[in-house]
């Protein structure tokens, strides 16, 4: 992609309202934009590292049998009646239809997953149990797809949105075991997925308080981050972490004091749900065991909030300059700059443009095709074009000007740790 | 992906509120499920198949310098106030928060990409001519994305959802014939799209009665399907095409009657509009010209139903068995069917499994990796297998049985022309 052709720019206008970091670095970057409080358009850079985050999440849902399908955000009143969370709900979108139709814009998708899984399931042969030396799955049914919250308030940029992007996945069991085996699963697979968004070393999954694994059990992945509107204890040493207001419970619990036990604001970036039979009672799910008896199958339901999750990411890998992305989320991996200097002789203008162009077009086997966004702007000065690089935030930064080639080929500079180094071109 | 695992079944039972042939099929065939009235959920093989339609879109939008972005559901409703649309559209679902905002959910992003574009838009120069020969593009801005119409009536399947997804496109110009132009590479893209999805024959383009390109001018996409809710006049030999409302005005500007003239029901696929500058008006959006002059640019909006094409493909392409997908869209091109037969001896039985294991997962070259599905259930009967492949329409099967081998191989059936032919397994 190149500057020139992209539509979106850098900008320093920030809507006045705007009182979040993620959104206010987004928005000054040409990632996102604000089209209401806690509604955001993806413009191309913000949609490719949203892409890139939801890719990582599929990724390693796929290697966990999950099966991707696409539910609707229209659900009818009826199935969020059928569970009483109609009027339970308070951050429930309801609508009419000219025709008097009540829906719920859904904020979640148990009322529609649980009939869809009734259609399919009859016997216990529809409900395999979780193996892991066999690599055999549960029923487990996921899908990435937008989602609504009425929220009373929302100022945290991507990390609260009224409208915002989810991986949710269902999975139905005949056996609690199988159902707490994957559930740990799932644990280790988000870990990984945090781990791969750049977030691992910061999140903490702590254990919902009271409840038994059979009696509604939750745990939540917590990040830490100054912006969060939770609150922890964590140990980096032991991984013991724990939400605060239950702090006592949990040490008893675990035994003893980490030594480095530390508190801090965290965000929720990930939610883990043991349902029990709830859904599978409301909506009638049963199956025929090996004894032909029909029973109730348990039920689960896993969170991550992937445009949260690119909030969180721009929250905490920023300075002073800009973003500073992950090279597994960022857009490109290489932001290259190149300058035309009308004052230098021609034929060193040209020189640049045709390694430039060499590099845009990944014919150089070191920066990979489709890696490169390509600042080509005409008649903008250098010190402008490093200014939106940093700001811009991708992981290394491509120089190349009369100077670099002096000096034996292009300039490659670590967006974080400031490094540079040059790459000769041969 | 094997049978034995997907959740999703082939089913006969469909809604008894269910009257269209596409969405039956596609029910039948368990590629999707019906929510309500106009509201269908992917289910993995219908996820698939909407994939390789939208990537389909997708790559032809990109061709012409499409930038991706992904705008929201949720609109305020000041914005549809701003154009007089929030009282005018009938089909436009509204909602209220609980802090007393009220929201449009979008049919359409007109009143969303405007103040998108008003923010990045000030001089000429972001506002580039299409120029074909240096392959220069204008400002095109396009999503793949969910939308609402809250139709009276939702009786055709995935024809006319009240939730479905759409790609929609909006251009910017300065010049009118930079426009022009570009409307016309967009209906070469729009047919190269049709075509590709296996539409292309039976899909004529008709311009929008009365008006001149810069009076609102529209042309829509309408493919010859019986279940159509619109008529046109066509030819096939020569192409032209109106529709029938308008058949005596657009004959005699034709200048004459072609010779295989025909009148056929369609359903509109794809609409492309000439908005001239309405919308930049109404949202205040300006550029500088080189004469230092404040202007208006023009701009267009191009839209293409996904979920509508993927029903009438569904629609189109089917016999009394089930689906038969072009191979461009289908979820999987080869449907690979085995049975194991207690009766025969174990050795036939290992052969097939050795050999099925070997095509699944793409070691044989002719099969590629990921275009497998395999019917791998057990305790099922071969007659009820090839029900399930010929209802489940991939374009080719392979039945890898004792009889196949003992005939050199596995057999090849084309789902359309019911060819078979015996492919050796070396």
């Amino acid at each position: 992609m190149k500057y020139s052709n992209l539509f979106s720019k850098t900008s320093k206008n920030i809507p006045s309202d705007e009182v979040s970091k993620n959104a206010q670095l987004l928005i000054k970057a040409g990632y996102i934009d604000k089209t209401m409080a806690g509604v955001y358009a993806m413009l191309p850079l913000g949609l490719r590292t949203l892409n890139n985050i939801e890719n990582i999440i599929r990724q390693k849902i796929n290697e966990i049998g999950g099966q991707e399908i696409l539910m609707n955000c229209l659900h009818p009143k009826s199935n969020w009646e059928n569970t009483g969370r109609w009027d339970t709900v308070d951050v429930l979108f309801k609508l009419k239809s000219q025709t008097e139709n009540e829906y719920a814009l859904a904020p979640t998708h148990e009322e529609q997953i649980s009939p869809i899984i009734k259609s399919f399931v009859n016997s216990y042969k529809d409900l395999p149990d979780y193996n892991a030396l066999s690599q055999t799955f549960p029923l487990s049914v996921y899908q990435i797809q937008t989602k609504f919250r009425d929220e009373l308030r929302s100022k945290a940029g991507l990390m609260r949105g009224r409208e915002f992007r989810m991986k949710d996945l269902y999975d139905f069991h005949k056996n609690i075991d199988s159902q707490k085996a994957y559930f740990e699963l799932i644990t280790q697979k988000y870990m990984e997925i945090f781990e791969e968004l750049g977030l691992g070393s910061r999140t903490y999954y702590v254990d919902a308080s009271g409840g038994s694994f059979s009696d509604k059990f939750s745990r939540e992945f917590q990040t830490i981050c100054e912006a969060g509107e939770d609150e922890i204890i964590f140990s980096p040493s032991t991984r013991f972490a724990a939400n605060v207001e239950v702090k006592d419970e949990a040490l008893q619990k675990y035994g003893q004091v980490p030594i480095d036990l530390q508190t801090a604001k965290s965000v929720e970036v990930g939610n883990i749900f043991d349902l029990c039979d709830t859904w599978t009672k409301a909506f009638d799910i049963t199956y025929i065991d090996e004894n032909n008896q029909k029973q109730y199958p348990t039920m689960g339901c896993h969170g991550i909030g992937s445009t949260r999750c690119m909030g969180v990411i721009a929250e905490i890998y920023n300075d002073d300059d800009g973003l500073m992305w992950p090279e597994s989320v960022a857009p490109f991996k290489y932001h290259l700059i190149t300058n035309i200097n009308s004052k230098d002789d021609d034929s060193w203008n040209q020189k640049i443009m045709k390694i430039a162009k060499k590099i845009y077009q990944g014919e150089l086997e070191e920066f990979g095709a489709e890696q490169v966004f390509w600042d080509d702007r005409e008649n903008t000065s250098l010190g402008q074009k490093f200014g939106d690089a940093q700001l811009m935030g991708m992981p290394y930064q491509l120089v190349l000007t009369k100077r670099s080639l002096e000096s034996g080929g292009v300039e490659l500079v670590n967006r974080k740790t400031a490094e540079k180094k040059i790459i000769s071109i041969s």
